[in-house]
């Protein structure tokens, strides 16, 4: 089902810088996080400003991300902090006729909250699966289960998306009317984050081969594509 | 000529999750820096924190980075306040036998300072020109030069590297030794970012073709690599 709704704007979230690029509905944004993996979080300590890339992931208008308990983000996080979590996809390079025209084509979104810690024994555990499942369709069902210490030793954090802008360059070169005449080359140049061929732990005793929940996984996909994939099969089937 | 110097280890910079996986030498440090296109810069605004993408380059130990005169971040460093610049490289999905030991492989590095407006105009024109030749070799010079409302619409930042770390992950699957017996698919898939093949602009004049600086930009190349390459195509002839 279609999700109508959109982010509030506020001052937090406004985009001022080229605002015919912002997208503010849940549809635009959610799909620029849904085909991540990785995000980068800012955090404040002592007033000093913090930039950690971490695995995330979107259920309805929460995410979550995870890490050690002994953490220094995730300690900090732990009363409630203003965590801004920033996902970005490069998809081009924009060479142009001008340096100020030069650009790249991209996709991201900033999403503002306050971190929560997910304490609940049984809320961690199942945020984890869904974490594993989200990332590789039906896997936890394959693994070994976690142990009391291992679920000890993560901290889950949750955030729910108090605001929310995505911003999206997909024009590839935009030149001066007057330039496109002169003798420059300009082009626009894809960049696009791949697979490559899986590599199979050599240990794994012989007769163990790739479930199909991996099917996904072949080489040369895009992991964008994957990852946006593998949080459909996971979610839209379900609320949220 | 090798630069056998490191970044301070202070509280702020000390990388205390996975120690050893830490490097605070200016080699490691810059390899993974330069390997990038993109960085997330964190900053502060009334003690909120914000996290965004942008294009950046490396000269020495000092980072620079620049976007639009009217951006609320680049007005916020005006003044000189603490950022935190980071770079990630995703470099492969890491499926183990327990979701405790999956993971990714990856490069990432976080670099602390003080932001400042590059303010002298003809230093701002000899950065805009170093970003444009750091990222595409000898690409300056082929170009309609800029105006002076070009150079007036464009901030640039920069920062001297106060304390930075690195953090490698490259091992690929690690299970407890009791778990490799179990039959359960564990695997490594590789992730890269990659090149498309270049799409012309489709108004240039005939005739005009790629000129020689951009020959390192062939389909199927790893932009990390090309990265790499030109930032030392460009810095390592000449001291810095």
């Amino acid at each position: 089902m279609p999700d109508t709704a959109s982010y509030p704007v506020t001052e937090r979230n406004k985009v001022r810088r080229l605002h015919e690029r912002a997208r503010y509905d849940h549809d635009s944004v959610h799909a620029i996080l849904d085909a991540a993996l990785l995000c980068h979080i800012a955090y404040v300590i002592d007033g000093a400003p913090y930039c950690t890339p971490t695995v995330f992931w979107r259920e309805g208008t929460h995410l979550y991300w995870h890490g050690s308990s002994a953490s220094r983000m995730l300690r900090v996080q732990k009363p409630g902090v203003p965590v801004c979590l920033t996902v970005t996809h490069l998809d081009s390079l924009v060479l142009a006729r001008c340096g100020f025209n030069h650009s790249v084509d991209y996709r991201s979104a900033m999403c503002f909250g306050q971190a929560h810690i997910i304490d609940d024994p049984a809320e961690k555990a199942r945020a984890l699966d869904a974490m594993i499942d989200r990332l590789y369709p039906d896997r936890n069902a394959t693994l070994r289960p976690s142990t009391a210490q291992e679920l000890k030793a993560t901290m889950v954090v949750g955030m729910e998306i108090e605001q929310a802008s995505g911003k999206v360059r997909a024009k590839g070169v935009g030149d001066e009317e007057a330039d496109y005449a002169l003798p420059i080359y300009a082009a626009r140049i894809p960049v696009t984050q791949v697979l490559g061929a899986s590599e199979p732990c050599p240990r794994m005793p012989t007769g163990v081969s790739a479930p199909p929940g991996l099917a996904g996984f072949t080489p040369g996909r895009r992991l964008d594509e994957v990852m946006a994939e593998n949080q459909a099969r996971l979610y839209e089937a379900s609320p949220g």
